[in-house]
């Protein structure tokens, strides 16, 4: 890309981000009367669903104290307003999200009433984030401590993460899932400054090691989600043979970043490869963009909207395609890119009512018309712009004009 | 519907039942090494995961047992043959598929080593029932004691039915569900004659009361899967608002052959007028087929596979529609049947490998092309067709020529 075509695609981001992303979220998703976000909302922003999720709550909070802490809003009052709602879903967390034992509530009603016990630990993965977030923009105090002693309980339940929610009888088949590891390199990412560099870099070497040594098959060329712990594969069973391209993306953008950071460049062009793969056999060719699901043999999946397109595996794909281009220059992985950025633009992106259709069928037509529910919040759509705009501010300064 | 239309209708479906669907299984299904059932079934057959579900095995038995019941099989070897095949479903749970709670795991390998914990009550529902059949096919003294002492177990854990693994904060939301009051309509069905009758009636009368005051809204004309204990609807949250259409008419057809059997020929008009209010909100008016769930607003669903088309939900609508024009008359429901039996056997049916699709996209082409999974096994296509004999075999005799 030459420098006008970089500026034009930021410009393109910039608007999308500040002009259609955020403003839906200001709108819509705040509760003025008890505070915290509702998450659920219709392609116009009506609220159809009133409960609080902790994913929901605590990836909001980490996304309105990102955006202040940028500085590139072009309105100053604006950007102060971000701080206080961001500010919002802290105080809604401090006052209703815990339970007894400190853990978040999975969910609680927009009151604070709490619904479903915390059997979910990436809640405490994204509120330790979001409150390390809200500590570089307010300063406060209490939010580091808060940050670190969220984190410091996150990485005590690790080893067993759904404590007595567990179902799996984890001795008879002990698989290892990705999410794990690639929560722990963006979480070790997020909490720089608040734990030590040792031990976040310690988090980071040992998820690095489970993905290469564990999930990415170089003779099958394939990342699997789930393989047992001595690394083989469990090909009998749907669950040894999942694929999911979105996050396979995803993981490997979060280590491209790590190993880039450490100068290792080798690492970079290997980690490049690897998104190939995952690119060249989840793209749907028939209809376009990336399935959510896969069987790595081509049998039925165990998802039945394995084959819907979602918005949060493209927000991922085209981060990784656009780091994987900025750092390697191929051309491979600038033509995904623009793949990619164009599916999006022409079927998530909705110019009327502003943010992004989460959920397409697997034509591309909204399956629901929704902007946000239980699951797709202000997050992914934020971060994957958040992330493309700064990186491409990058490419511009260091490009020839 | 007049003589020569009944018995057209009844050889179509014992022709599928008898030489379609039947011999998938017998074929396909059985684990000669180690007894028990493979659910997992490509759309030829082929094994695509050996795991063995407890719903599903339950199940079988309980289907071969049935078909072995019923004495209309043409060939008396093969007929004995299925009581063979449900004793391999017995010996493989009673040997494997049982923690040292006596409940039965959700899931274990096709060795039988444990997989997941029995957290759901239903596998006890669909045991007992299976074990009860079995009994009477085989007349073994200890499948009766069996088939009582899983149903105790039942009626014990219902009322906390995922014990230590229950996430939802009941006292803070209590939500009634009617699938319970469905099981129970159907297990008691199941039990006449190793569970006394009043016991019996006893459960379906609870279940009638719950279904009739809480879950049937009379002036919305809808039936809600989960309302408040107290009866007043949730219309702020998806959970609350949530219809699944096969649901609802599976329920009522229970309760229909319930009340029938009691003589209480108003409440069989009754519940005939409900299934109609199912029946015109569930149905695709676009693409044709019911919808898996649907919000009673119109607002998204929590369920992203929401507006797919799933075998079970069709074979129940067939049950509920003949059924009640057998008992009713009512052109409505002959109509209504009609559009049901000609959408399954032009979507679901599959003439070359036999049985029937389990998942097709809204549009009616098979998501997967699977015959069985880990949901989908040998019960609701052969319980319908059976069911749907039966009935048709009644009508015939009663028919003026």
């Amino acid at each position: 890309m030459d420098k006008a075509a970089i500026r034009t695609l930021r410009e393109k981001y910039e608007d999308n981000l500040f002009n259609s992303v955020v403003p839906f979220w200001e709108r819509y998703s705040l509760d003025r009367e008890n505070g915290g976000y509702y998450s659920c909302l219709e392609r116009d922003g009506t609220v159809f669903d009133t409960d609080k999720f902790a994913w929901m709550q605590t990836r909001e909070i980490w996304t309105f104290a990102k955006l202040y802490n940028r500085r590139d809003a072009a309105d100053e009052a604006r950007r102060r307003q971000w701080l206080e709602l961001a500010r919002s879903g802290t105080e809604f967390l401090k006052k209703h999200g815990r339970a007894p034992s400190g853990d978040l509530y999975f969910s609680v009603d927009r009151a604070g009433l709490p619904l479903v016990e915390p059997y979910n630990i990436f809640a405490e993965y994204f509120f330790a984030a979001g409150l390390a977030e809200f500590h570089r923009a307010s300063k406060e105090q209490w939010a580091r401590e808060m940050a670190e002693s969220v984190y410091r309980r996150a990485m005590e339940r690790k080893p067993n993460p759904k404590g007595i929610w567990t179902k799996q009888i984890g001795k008879n088949r002990p698989i290892k899932a990705m999410g794990s590891a690639m929560m722990d390199i963006w979480l070790a990412g997020e909490m720089e400054g608040i734990i030590g560099e040792a031990e976040l870099n310690g988090l980071i070497d040992a998820a690095e090691n489970q993905i290469f040594t564990l999930h990415v098959d170089r003779k099958e060329k394939a990342v699997f989600e789930r393989v047992l712990s001595d690394g083989t594969h469990l090909l009998s069973c749907m669950e040894g043979r999942l694929l999911n391209p979105g996050h396979a993306l995803e993981t490997l953008w979060f280590l491209m970043l790590a190993v880039a950071k450490r100068g290792e460049q080798r690492k970079v062009e290997d980690i490049a490869d690897i998104m190939l793969w995952c690119a060249e056999r989840g793209w749907d060719e028939k209809y376009g963009g990336f399935f959510y699901y896969q069987d790595f043999k081509g049998f039925p999946t165990e998802k039945l909207e394995s084959d819907m397109k979602l918005w949060w595996v493209h927000a991922e794909a085209l981060c990784a395609f656009l780091l994987a281009y900025k750092l390697t220059g191929r051309k491979e992985h600038l033509e995904w890119f623009t793949r990619v950025d164009e599916y999006i633009f022409s079927h998530f992106v909705d110019p009327e009512y502003g943010e992004w259709y989460g959920y397409l069928d697997r034509r591309g037509e909204p399956a629901f018309t929704l902007k946000g529910g239980k699951w797709k919040g202000f997050f992914h759509t934020p971060r994957a712009l958040m992330a493309c705009i700064d990186w491409l501010k990058e490419m511009e300064r260091n490009c020839a004009e």
